[in-house]
């Protein structure tokens, strides 16, 4: 691993100290969001606490994280347990700390792949090259959208052509191309991380920030080392949409692809919303 | 509760005795699948553990089953653990024991909903009546197949279309109307196994049964106690499709639709496949 690698705001984010089943990480200001973290990068410190664990045997297959408590900047402490070991499969559990507090659990599924008959049945959108999208300045917005470069295609927030009524907010896809900034070789906790990186669709669609959270995330991986080590550091083509608002929830689906159309990753979300 | 509710082979098959935290059932041979129980009675019964618990507050909004190891036919724990219990939803986390090896794990969010600004993004899929569609028979199936009253509009297995190559098979999609049978009015635990009602994937992408096995199940909730009354015991419009298969791993993401167009409940999993 280079320095810059080991500087690079996101490994200083999930930067863990610790053995066994008990480690201790730091939020980072370069990943704050309204009120405490981002939750992506959450989501990746939780990861990883697995992924560096001495037990650790396969690849990230599904991992789901539910946000139990608000977490505030400071130090936190992660707790990991191999509730399962397969031959193939391994099923773990985490918890995310702060004063004792769980503030956040996590359970994973890692498997050693084989080689099978694949196939994609989604279809790759059709999306401009990169030049074409709208960069979104992370302007007004809380730190860690500074730590993606976003070029919005469809579906931005703020919006970026003037809408007039509510008739015409009524899809709320986002297509945009998406890499960590500054640039980064890609890794299962950072794929996570970028399943997360788009705003919360309710905004797309009231027009306006209401106050949000997500309440459960999980990302599934089609992805193995090989396919992230192509993707490499570059821009990635994500697609996201909400299918359904009601009574203080609304989820999200979204997928991320690399430029060539191979899928790396499908995700889904539910939202708590104030309205 | 009808003498009718309490026979029927679903409750049945979720009934628990115990009270606390600990919880104790049995597989009935109802819901019987290839090897063990049919997943979606699994997910099932391990939310009734939590619904019932007498700390509970709220409906579900998120559920996350991971199967761990085979279930096998037989007696069963489940042990629940109210992680977090906040002022209008609560985190559980749950698992399902046999001679006291984790089988699987699952987490729950419960939310007290409020009125609020709703929406539905996602568009209801165009079916034609109940008695266009085709029945699918059980024969040759596990018993599961036979608690479902499943009428095929698109993607049946097997196929009900002779189909010559490979090329038609490229979707993966299915849609179909499906009901409990018998009859039985819905609720939370039995829309979360209609979710899971499907053929596996892969068996409609290479027209034939090959290994495969759940290894995460969530399913996020659009609904409230009101609109399962409302959908009652009748039968739902529900879709699934598979994105990506890759190396032993697909995931399949669904939803299921009351006759009007509610959209009830979306879903996703990913299943192991060996092929």
């Amino acid at each position: 691993m280079s320095q810059n690698e080991i500087n690079h705001p996101f490994d200083m984010a999930i930067r863990l100290t610790g053995e066994g089943d008990r480690y201790s990480g730091h939020t980072t200001e370069h990943y704050a969001n309204m009120i405490g973290p981002f939750g992506g990068i959450i989501a990746a410190v939780m990861q990883k606490a697995i992924l560096s664990h001495t037990s650790r045997q396969g690849d990230p297959v599904a991992f789901t994280v539910n946000y139990a408590a608000p977490i505030s900047n400071g130090a936190f402490e992660i707790v990991t347990r191999l509730v399962r070991n397969n031959r193939s499969t391994q099923h773990w559990s985490v918890e995310l700390l702060q004063q004792e507090h769980v503030c956040a659990t996590a359970t994973a599924v890692l498997a050693t792949r084989r080689d099978t008959w694949s196939s994609t049945d989604l279809s790759f959108p059709e999306v401009p090259d990169l030049d074409k999208a709208v960069k979104v300045s992370g302007e007004g917005f809380p730190s860690w959208v500074y730590r993606y470069d976003i070029r919005m295609v469809r579906g931005g927030f703020p919006p970026f052509i003037s809408i007039e009524n509510e008739k015409a907010y009524a899809s709320s896809v986002t297509l945009q191309w998406v890499r960590d900034e500054p640039r980064r070789p890609m890794d299962f906790p950072s794929l996570t991380a970028l399943c997360d990186s788009f705003f919360p669709r309710i905004f797309i669609r009231r027009d306006r920030i209401v106050p949000v959270g997500t309440v459960s995330f999980t990302v599934y991986y089609h992805a193995d080392a090989d396919a992230l080590h192509e993707a490499g550091d570059r821009e990635m083509v994500a697609e996201a949409r909400a299918n359904r608002f009601f009574k203080n929830y609304f989820d999200q689906t979204a997928e991320l692809w690399t430029p060539e159309g191979i899928l790396l990753a499908t995700s889904s979300q539910i939202y708590y919303y104030k309205e």
